[in-house]
């Protein structure tokens, strides 16, 4: 019991401990340059030694891409509408809940959208999945399996509205967030009727 | 008349070959990994020497942006309605030329809106101004001088959709420019009745 501070931290399971340091990364990718970071900043913000960090990650580049994942998928989540849930509740209920989680991750959102490093072409290709899941969960969601292509091309285009959408909002905040989440979820049945 | 592909060279005006060196780093930036190139290997690819493309660009990332910038100006340009144009063709007019331009630049489009080094905080700028004109366009061509809060969202949400739907299109290709077009036409008065 010499660093009861140490001791604290080895009671952490591997998978928290992965996750301790993946909302760590979230929090530096949003508030701090991350090209000026280094490992050592990171293990410090983290309050660990830094090859205890290493052991989990082995670049920086490795825990951006695995934060930027978790993220994804932390959102993806999130928005998923209960299997109960009324088919026409559905829409209203997940785009409240992604501008909820928009607002709530504001910094860590525009900067993986807009800048960082997110030109790095691996992280570039978990935001192109996460779209695409979008797209999928709306396919599935209007009946289709698979969705025609015109169909398809707009609704890829309705995922970057709701990016752009979200982005404006978040830089001014001049409408309510129900207007946000009203505009949303009319913009969604237009954008599947200029398909057709 | 030593060196006469060298004389031929130096006949550019400092404009013309600024131009050169700008489409030269478009084709670069389309085509070659930029973190990898050297202002040696940029002057190599423009047939300049390196001391003249100092001369005109004190760093690659100079370059970068001034191509990025020259490229959006490009666009602005060639999607901006004739003055003497009926206002009911202007939009698919100007939807065209922004697809053909899409089309024409495809690898460099691609790059600059997904990756390469667009983390850069200047390219990020000038992406997100050139959005900016396209509200503003869009707004002045409603007769508006300025656009309620939630009308300013909904179409900076839509110049998102303008982005992901031609980004689609590009990766596929697999409805024709002409329906391309005509969802793109659709859409934008959709977008401005979700902002009621």
């Amino acid at each position: 019991m010499v660093n009861s501070r140490r001791d604290a931290h080895r009671r952490l399971t591997v998978e928290a401990r992965r996750d301790q340091l993946l909302s760590v990364g979230v929090e530096l990718i949003a508030t701090r340059s991350w090209d000026g970071l280094t490992m050592l900043d990171i293990a410090a913000a983290a309050c660990v030694s830094k090859p205890l960090l290493y052991h989990y990650f082995s670049t920086k580049q490795d825990l951006y891409r695995a934060a930027v994942r978790s993220a994804a998928e932390e959102l993806r989540l999130a928005t998923r509408p209960d299997e109960a849930m009324r088919p026409q509740d559905e829409l209203r209920w997940s785009l409240e809940a992604h501008v909820d989680w928009v607002e709530a991750h504001d910094a860590a959102y525009r900067t993986v959208l807009q800048g960082g490093v997110s030109g790095d072409a691996e992280v570039q290709a978990i935001i192109e999945r996460s779209r695409t899941e979008v797209v999928d969960r709306i396919v599935r969601s209007v009946g289709l399996e698979l969705a025609p292509p015109s169909l398809r091309i707009s609704l890829r285009g309705w995922v970057g509205f709701l990016e752009g959408a979200c982005l404006e909002w978040l830089g001014t905040k001049d409408i309510s967030k129900v207007e946000l989440v009203r505009l949303l979820t009319a913009s969604l049945p237009a954008a599947i009727s200029a398909a057709r």
